[in-house]
């Protein structure tokens, strides 16, 4: 599969998926969906890969859903047409040619009899990666575009980045399973100001609130997110890396410590004597950097949690 | 139902709740219970009412609760009785009335064979508002009178305000699920620490521990209460916010987020159509204000969630 | 019993554990294990006692699981074999002695079919303390180190700690239940970034990511943490500050805020006209410190949670 709306680079054991609509600002569209879900699933696969960076192309990262379609846009069931003006920022003059993708839906597309809601199947994909995510906002994050960042382990931007949970602003709600995300990372009411206001914010007011974790000038927002990755890729194992991710988002989601203690005591159980464990203790002592024979294709022990559990997988 | 405890008032699509005891530092009694219940019904029941905003007359904004009862204050079962020393601060030389409310209790009014707590009931209540709650906390708020402001979206805070959670100085525990709301909103340490010492602290405590979101000198703390409330007004579908406050509040609380993917799937679906999407995004395009068409009090789409579940409403 | 790898004394009624094996940067040991599990249970039993304060004896808080056992050691099922190569430090020279642990297990230390994680029965027996208990973080806090310290209700640091979630450069996997409580006091990405990485981060840096409260000076971490808890033992009930920290922590793991509604109306409707309350109240309005009669060990109503629900009690 060629992708035609974003790009996909291996390099140094670190995905980049680059959002590369930027005539459209990285408007999200159906068929963006669908790239990223497959992008992820081949960074999963991928040995070679240790984490993933996930960028926007020119001067935005993504100004939200496609609203080509006009005012009916989110009457269809995908959410994700074709089209010409974006969120974020109209361009002038211009039409719409309001395409529609009408490819059929699976059976897996709807949920409680209803379509499922496009952002929501690439944060629930993003949710359960194997690697750990980078994201790295350049730019504009608007609606789905910054919902579907919310499941990724961190959020750097830049300087020139923007963000807008504008769905109240467009007579929709805040989807992509934010109501979930978003108030576990920003706290309920700073989750609440933005999502009732649909506020357009700079970045600055995003670290303030705790929606990124560092700010930097534009030039060095990349070379920081890659800094990031190589600092797992170098030092840690991957199996570790994708059971500990699992972990930790499915231990956000338990009931009780109860359930982590369990989990963790099967991982510990499961993994504790395993090569990566030997060598990480062994390297460590011997003060030499660990070389870590483990593969996530092939020796990720069958304690690591499904988080979240996804009965309709795309 | 005329008020007496409390002052109700719409301006400029603004519901002011205002605490009016003043001459005991807006102290929380049954009737005050009741009143806040009701204006919180009103105020979802008023199209023209798109925020809340509660503040206190006079120099506080809620003492806690009247401790004119004395040492048996608590044993009551509305834990509300009239009297005439307050929380926060005493009254030299005032001597105790000692009424107690004896109203009958309605079915509503016990939880698990006990006598609901009052805070409770009220905190319940504002929870699962429609309309987005702004405290503007201008004077002490302790007790029941800061744990009420708890399932408000965004407080904010003059900076004459105190705070207190000082149950455990009263021989009492924590109340109006405060146990629930407080550790997600300021993290379990700040939580516990305020919650274990029930230690009285000022705004700057308050700011830093994220229990509001911004101080303002005195005479600019209502300006931008009503600034806020007015951001949403101004820019947003009152349909749009409804759904979505009930959506992140229930989002806080599912145990997945695919639980926020079904909902906000089969509000997407229901809302993505209709009116008021339709108009948000033609008026985006046309770079233009909205004119959402849509109402509260008749077009809430049937997905809208019901949190929190509350069987025994009052 | 004597303890032999940590002390325990009790002083103007506050209870400190000093972890003691400081010619092993009071690396974590299946024998300390148990101490710190019975030391949690002579602080709950002592009514003398109204705060437990946690430090370590030397330069080092916790410097993780002893690897004295070499590659092996995360292999032995409890873990915590005696050696002396630790986490946090090497020591150059050393030779392993690699001696096991081989006691018996009891019932209670296996869950689901596999050994209990040792880190995690100490946790979960720090989180239902009926006690609050404070952190006094002295120095290197690594691995278990660091993930005991999570169910404690604040962490204080010395400008001389420093912080690691190192477990994925071992080749395991975060402990300690650790992926409940860590996600929920910093917040995800915070917690995918120190767990990804492993990276071991100073004092600064655990201030800015809310993993601990307040940094001092080495030489006012201790005074400051006694402060804190005189402020609590000189102003509170102990069965009310015993049950609010029960009614908190299990408010964090509720699924709603009826549960806590229902919870707090219970103990409410139990305390408020028990002689603690009696008391609290008539002091304040009588302007004199309380001197609550109650006590934890024969008076704590039965209304009091009892999270975290251990089946398999150690």
């Amino acid at each position: 599969m060629a992708f035609s709306e974003i790009a996909y680079e291996v390099t140094d054991h670190v995905a980049t998926v680059t959002l590369k609509r930027p005539e459209r600002l990285n408007a999200f569209t159906f068929t963006m969906r669908g790239e990223l879900i497959e992008a992820f699933d081949r960074a999963d696969a991928d040995d070679d890969v240790r984490a993933v960076v996930v960028t926007g192309a020119g001067r935005a990262f993504c100004a939200g859903a496609d609203l080509g379609g006009g005012g009916g846009t989110f009457a269809r069931r995908d959410q994700t047409s074709e089209g010409k003006t974006t969120e974020g920022k109209t361009t002038e003059g211009e039409t719409s040619d309001g395409e529609t993708s009408d490819g059929e839906t699976s059976d897996g597309e709807t949920v409680d009899g209803v379509p499922r809601d496009g952002g929501g199947t690439v944060a629930l994909r993003i949710a359960r990666s194997l690697k750990p995510v980078i994201g790295a906002i350049n730019g504009p994050a608007v609606g789905v575009g910054v919902t579907m960042t919310l499941p990724m382990d961190v959020r750097l931007a830049s300087e020139t980045a923007r963000f807008g949970f504008v769905f109240a602003r467009r007579g929709i709600v805040t989807e992509a399973a934010s109501s979930w995300f978003l108030p576990r990372i920003v706290g309920i009411a700073q989750a609440m100001e933005w999502a009732a206001t649909g506020r357009v914010f700079p970045a600055a007011e995003a670290l303030e609130g705790r929606l990124v974790s560092r700010v930097y000038p534009a030039d060095e927002l990349l070379p920081a997110a890659y800094a990031l990755a190589r600092e797992i890729a170098d030092n840690t194992s991957a199996v570790s890396v994708a059971a500990v991710r699992r972990l930790m988002w499915s231990g956000l989601s338990a009931a009780s410590p109860w359930e982590a203690h369990a989990a963790d005591s099967r991982l510990m159980a499961e993994l504790g004597g395993a090569p990566d464990s030997v060598e990480g203790v062994t390297a460590f002592l011997e003060k030499r950097p660990a070389a870590f024979p483990m593969k996530v294709s092939q020796d990720l022990p069958p304690g690591v949690p499904s988080w979240p559990d996804d009965p309709y997988r795309v």
